[in-house]
């Protein structure tokens, strides 16, 4: 059974336009270069087009949405990092000195920060419009122990993100990217996506913020006892996330039906982004039309995620950060598409002689 | 014998460093980040920091250079598009028409172009200073036939691309990225990485801009005859540009020499920027501590020469254009690894709390 708020967003996501993909592949093959000799880039003007009904797309209003949650698992020690690092991270994002703050700013993309269930107070940043809150409560449960979060809590959460993008569209974005923040949260996901591809934990588990070997062995087994006890079933993206997840992780599964719904093209970060796609898709698999994978992350469990939904990433940078961080940079990547299809002389514009 | 300015640039090309390098790293070890968990962007902002002697090196002033010139060798039938071509998007560089100033654009990086001697008149342009004039004659003799030219246009080319960028540096440079324009060109790059990396020419040897099989069989029969018939001498750079190589190619090394001796980072392009890469090491291996490789080019002779000046590429997109294109979205790459280690708060100017 799914809510009414959410079984409309899903209703929405319609397939892609494989006429206007046909149409911007023309435009391109047209362009002062020989045909193809941008790999990726025409790919990705080729998918936006297909998108957005557009050969023109806009693309200069760029959001990155970092959604950030605690996670009652920290209890088992499955963290480098204390637990109260969520919400002073938070507190940092406010201030521009994140990661993820440097990287958007280069980008050229603005950051919008939303509250799903951080331990902590962060009402004055919401009161002050600082962040966006969406909050279901205070971290989840501990999955080692029991369910992440009520069924009626996991739809709140994908709702949650499906406002703060219905809140940033009205704004006007062009491009959205998802990022994470939650100390803890490559525990979850790992877990959903073990649950979904019906993976071993050992194979999509990896050292998250940097934990040393015995703690990884213990996130492992910590992982295998959360789905022992809970026994997520993999066709309910709403009963995996419940009993393994996370508010940032259900919210960033909303935020991507919602630009799906709305034919924004949504760039994904690393592992907990993922983690939410994966998410997206099982609830409704036409959002991965969608879907950009930004960067493949260091944890293995996310190579597993991307390649259940067929997606290959942009960049291979090494990066393990998360925020938004990796896709960010996709973005770019994918404005350096739509700009090279909308901005190029043709051979004809140019007086250039085509190919022999 | 190396001729004067040329001995003296290669002369002031210092090691890059190493304290620097070290002082960057425990900079980005105490940003609100997991130690490395940027991955090469860190690495990225280490190198620069060694090449720069700063800890906040500037990177504001970005351009990209692209270098140009005609090859004899395409009277073997082993290009896709006519010689005219070469000129026409010198047109259409100056217009801001082609891929490298969209891309250029996009990254904030102003295009350079230098005319290393291409076919017809492209006076009016140079002396508008639409285009930087260092042209050596209208294109390269056949490299089937004979020498691509004699050892005093090597030295003449290679110092060309020298006084370009010693004309960019006077303008203000903090980041310079490198990359060709000439149609024939994959052949003379494929020609010095056989030479200079000892392999095969098949082994080296790609569709350029997009020949047929026959074609291409025919391109790997025309390298290795100008290398039968030229003997170039693989420890002697100019030897093997003389013999094989073009007048953009010999200006690319150049212009890898002198930003290497004024300590400017520079991002090289595909193929044929990195067959000058070759060139710059085979003359100074120092300068390959200066070097970024952008991008992977879908060129097989591409992953042999960065193999032999030990790099690895930060991108993977499947691109094979040239003109700079991959190397200028180096350069934003290189740029954002330098914003993170400026731009970025440490955990105490956040009062975030450190790994446990």
């Amino acid at each position: 059974m799914i809510e009414g708020k959410l079984r409309e967003v899903i209703a929405g996501v319609a397939p892609v336009d494989r006429a206007y993909e046909a149409r911007a592949q023309a435009v391109l093959d047209n362009l002062t270069k020989p045909q193809g000799s941008l790999g990726r880039l025409e790919h990705l003007a080729r998918r936006v087009a297909g998108i957005t009904r557009s050969l023109c797309p806009p693309h200069e209003r760029k959001v990155v949405l970092t959604m950030a949650a605690d996670h009652g698992v920290v209890a088992e020690g499955v963290s480098a990092f204390p637990q109260e690092v969520t919400r002073q991270m938070v507190h940092n994002f406010v201030r521009g000195g994140a990661a993820i703050n440097v990287l958007a700013r280069h980008c050229g993309a603005r950051v919008v920060v939303v509250d799903m269930g951080v331990a902590g107070d962060l009402s004055d940043l919401a009161a002050s419009g600082a962040i966006v809150s969406k909050r279901v409560r205070g971290g989840t449960g501990n999955i080692a122990r029991g369910p992440a979060m009520s069924r009626d809590e996991a739809v709140q959460c994908v709702v949650g993100g499906i406002e703060a993008v219905e809140q940033v569209h009205r704004a006007g974005v062009d491009l959205l990217a998802v990022g994470d923040m939650g100390i803890g949260n490559t525990t979850p996901s790992s877990a959903i996506i073990a649950a979904i591809t019906r993976s071993e934990p050992q194979m999509v588990t990896g050292r998250g913020t940097g934990v040393d070997d015995e703690s990884l062995a213990r996130k492992v087994t910590v992982i295998e006892r959360a789905l022992r006890l809970n026994k997520p079933d993999p066709n309910d993206a709403l009963d995996v996330l419940s009993k393994v997840g996370g508010f940032e992780i259900g919210g960033l599964a909303g935020a991507i039906l919602c630009a799906s719904a709305k034919r924004v093209p949504v760039a994904i970060d690393g592992l907990i982004a993922t983690a939410g796609a994966l998410l997206a898709c099982t609830l409704c698999p036409t959002a991965r039309e969608y879907i950009f994978a930004s960067h493949r992350s260091q944890e293995p469990g996310h190579q597993v995620a991307l390649r259940h939904i067929g997606q290959e990433p942009l960049l291979d940078l090494g990066m393990r950060l998360g925020e938004g961080t990796g896709a960010v940079i996709g973005l770019f990547l994918i404005e350096a598409g739509i700009r090279i299809m909308t901005e190029m002389a043709s051979f004809s514009d140019a007086g250039v002689a085509e190919k022999l």
